[in-house]
């Protein structure tokens, strides 16, 4: 049933969470089978996009019978490996790092912050979100011995490439970037950045045709 | 130059901002003219890729002289709206919502915060980022008084689709959402979510193929 990641186009794999997102409701309120029409509405997709992306993993459905949600569930967790534990480290604990350390959505889904790390000195030793703040010296040796695939990186913003680049240098292979900048990663290194400013960059340019300035 | 935005596909306008911050950079560092090549190269993305998405808003660089950055970033901030100021509120002032309003990049962008309400009493009526909290039955009146277009929500999952359906009732057009839901919004209102466990989730995939679990 798996595929080999460079046959599924990235834009479908950004996709699976959500479809597991809407059918971990859809099971929550007791829903035991789901059309593609029934998800389409959900996600304001059409049907034939989700039957289009779901098929790059095997055949869920049986044609007119809709999708069994906790097999479906099921499998795309396997397939996006939401099944497995994945530590994780932080570095930066400045506001928004203290935010993102005390946020409770990350453990319940598998990520698990097992380290802290900054620069300034007088953060270091401090406790923060039930962590003690190592420095960043620390930052290879932690990795190695907690196994850290994953890190969240939330320095400022003329200081993530240097540190992204260390990160990579120790083997992470995932990196969660919340400073404002568009880091250079190579090609082995997965990159997500959560920026709120881009995305209301590509907001007004829909608010505009609302001619709200009039 | 401007084209009416149904022509112009969504995934573009996603990445029109990418195009800014990245010549933002450059400008600041002094480069006055920039290839489609070389912006390719800081984007990850093919030279064609970004001169096709160009080409939606006109003709911008003279073949073979590249782009003259200044102008560029100009044109693209007036597309997008950049070059205004957008009034903006919170609802919801938890913790996630107090890492928001401090959040030190939204109004040099243009983005102001200028009301924060709270369903919770124990939260009206206290001051946080120099905002006093509103309780929800002013939303109406304070979107209205202070032409309010765009709304973040960081309030809690089970809360956050009644709170959106407010906000556009009462006319918000943009929404910019922190809860781990997938809320229903009409056409006529954009919706950008920022959720990092959906990231890291559409991430895990690529980190398989590494087996970091053997």
């Amino acid at each position: 049933m798996a595929t080999s990641s460079t046959q599924v186009p990235e834009v479908v794999v950004l996709r699976l969470p959500l479809y597991v997102r809407a059918l971990t409701q859809m099971r929550d309120d007791g829903t035991q089978v789901v059309s593609s029409q029934q998800l389409g509405y959900r996600l304001q997709m059409t049907p034939a996009q989700i039957r289009k992306d779901l098929s790059y993993f095997g055949r869920f459905g049986k044609q007119g019978r809709g999708y069994n949600v906790e097999f479906l569930l099921q499998v795309l967790g396997q397939i996006l490996g939401l099944d497995r534990r994945w530590p994780a480290c932080l570095v930066g604990v400045g506001r928004l790092g203290r935010a993102i350390i005390s946020y409770p959505g990350f453990a319940p889904e598998g990520f698990h912050i097992l380290a802290a790390f900054d620069s300034d000195d007088d953060q270091v030793g401090k406790t923060v979100g039930g962590l003690k703040v190592r420095h960043m010296a620390r930052l290879k040796e932690t990795l190695q011995q907690e196994r850290i695939a994953i890190a969240i990186v939330a320095v400022p913003a003329h200081e993530a490439q240097t540190v992204i680049n260390d990160l990579i240098e120790y083997d992470v292979k995932g990196i969660l970037n919340y400073a404002p900048v568009a880091p250079q990663v190579p090609m082995s290194v997965v990159l997500r950045n959560i920026d709120p400013v881009l995305s209301l960059q590509s907001m007004t340019y829909y608010l505009l045709d609302e001619n709200y300035d009039t």
